[in-house]
């Protein structure tokens, strides 16, 4: 929707993009029809185990938006600060981790997030705009993924999810009696550090993602070895551990704890992994 | 959607629209910015009391493709036959009688419905579609409303409404147990027919859509007296008889008369039109 509705022309329009995984290289892709877009940085060359600093960036002055996804799922990698874009509007998919921090949303044009990892069941996508870029829409932009038709309509110009919506207010009812957006920033990081306190110790596995980058949504590892993947994921499973394949881009393991895994989730995931250690060392 | 499928190239498609009620009007409103709109016939000339026959329909044999919307909610009105339109693929929003009698899917081009009515929780909606049509898009389609790409990737290109879907899976083993969509239109029949027959006999109330076009999803009718109007409605939500206000559209009053449901609440409703109409006549 962002192409459509920030470049004001079909095929005229201007746009920066940073590939840093799966999902903005698939938005990167599909913004190339619509417009000139450059990349503004890409890290598949290191298989995206990192996200390029503000000095890496290659910025267009002259774009109509900055597209970037601020957590990237596949990797585990997760931007640590706020890409600096002059007066070109700052356009961000926190998909994967909004609700995980306090966010300065005053910085962005324009957040965008599917409810189906923090917020609610699939089936809603929450819009943060900054209403003066609501109206630049291409002639070819239909009403209903306009944003301006969204504003102009309170959100109702169709039929609304009502049910997700519903959840929604009840997962933010909860998220504020666990200490907002705050309290969930100390308990990710208390998440995030024990598996990754305990990877970077381990002579066994290895995280994907190079420290300052590392997603504390999304934790990737490997052994090294696919058969000890395999097996560590199939016994871990067996323990109600499940899911913990790695996307097939990256292979190995990954563990996400969304603001729904509890810690004790996490401290037994780490229980097993010293295990399988112990039992699996050369 | 179905302008940015079938019409090949923006502004430069043909396609024939009958009008006949507020979502019909939307979608023609809106395929006028894609391309050359017929507009086949127009019941507006009679408040939308009516569906146009066959022989009302001035069709474009040149048209990408004929649209209509099947059951018209506001108005009350449903189209009591498929059109004819030769090589001319139909297009059919059937948003609001879906499931509410058998359909030779094999007459249409595409049918689509919103959920939120006979199906399940809004959120979702499904298309039922000649995969022939695929492939047709503009250059500026997004991926995401491309039909082609949801044939492809078996409409889980994005990450479905699971729990809409799993509603509408309960609801379709419930509507299988009540006799299908054959056992669905016997009831609807049965419903419908007591509000009619009601009405063809009060000499206070009288139906708003013409006999041969009546809903028997939305039954519309009015006293003829806005005060008798509000006090009905009034009195029957003061009953557990809610939502009965007619949309400012048509005015009255609208029984909305979905699968859902049952024969009771409506046989409730007619006892209840009958004694206020005894308290109300002059």
């Amino acid at each position: 929707m962002i192409p459509m509705n920030l470049m004001s022309e079909f095929g005229k329009g201007r746009a920066d993009y940073a590939v840093t995984g799966n999902f903005s290289e698939i938005a990167y892709k599909e913004a190339k029809r619509y417009g000139s877009i450059n990349v503004a940085a890409n890290s598949g060359d290191k298989n995206h185990s990192y996200i390029p600093t503000q000095d890496q960036l290659k910025l267009d002055p002259e774009a109509d938006y900055f597209f970037f996804c601020s957590n990237n799922t596949i990797y585990g990698t997760e931007w640590n600060y706020i890409p600096e874009t002059g007066n070109v509007p700052l356009c961000c998919d926190m998909s994967s981790n909004i609700l995980s921090k306090p966010v300065d949303v005053s910085k962005y044009g324009i957040i965008f997030a599917g409810a189906q990892k923090n917020m609610a069941p699939a089936g809603l996508t929450v819009v943060i705009i900054d209403k003066s870029l609501a109206g630049r829409e291409m002639s070819c932009t239909p009403l209903m993924m306009n944003y301006k038709t969204m504003i102009d309509k309170d959100s109702m110009y169709n039929t609304p999810p009502c049910w997700d919506i519903y959840v929604l207010g009840l997962v933010l009812d909860w998220l504020e009696k666990q200490g907002g957006v705050a309290g969930m920033e100390g308990l990710k990081r208390e998440k995030a550090a024990l598996l990754y306190d305990y990877l970077d110790n381990s002579s066994l596995f290895k995280a994907h993602a190079e420290p300052e980058f590392r997603s504390d949504m999304n934790i990737t590892f490997r052994t090294g070895d696919d058969e000890k993947d395999a097996a560590f994921c199939k016994q871990a499973a067996e323990k109600g551990m499940t899911n913990l394949k790695g996307h097939r881009k990256v292979g190995g393991m990954r563990a996400s704890v969304y603001n729904a895994q509890p810690i004790e989730g996490v401290k037994k995931l780490v229980e097993f992994m010293k295990e399988f250690e112990v039992n699996h060392s050369v």
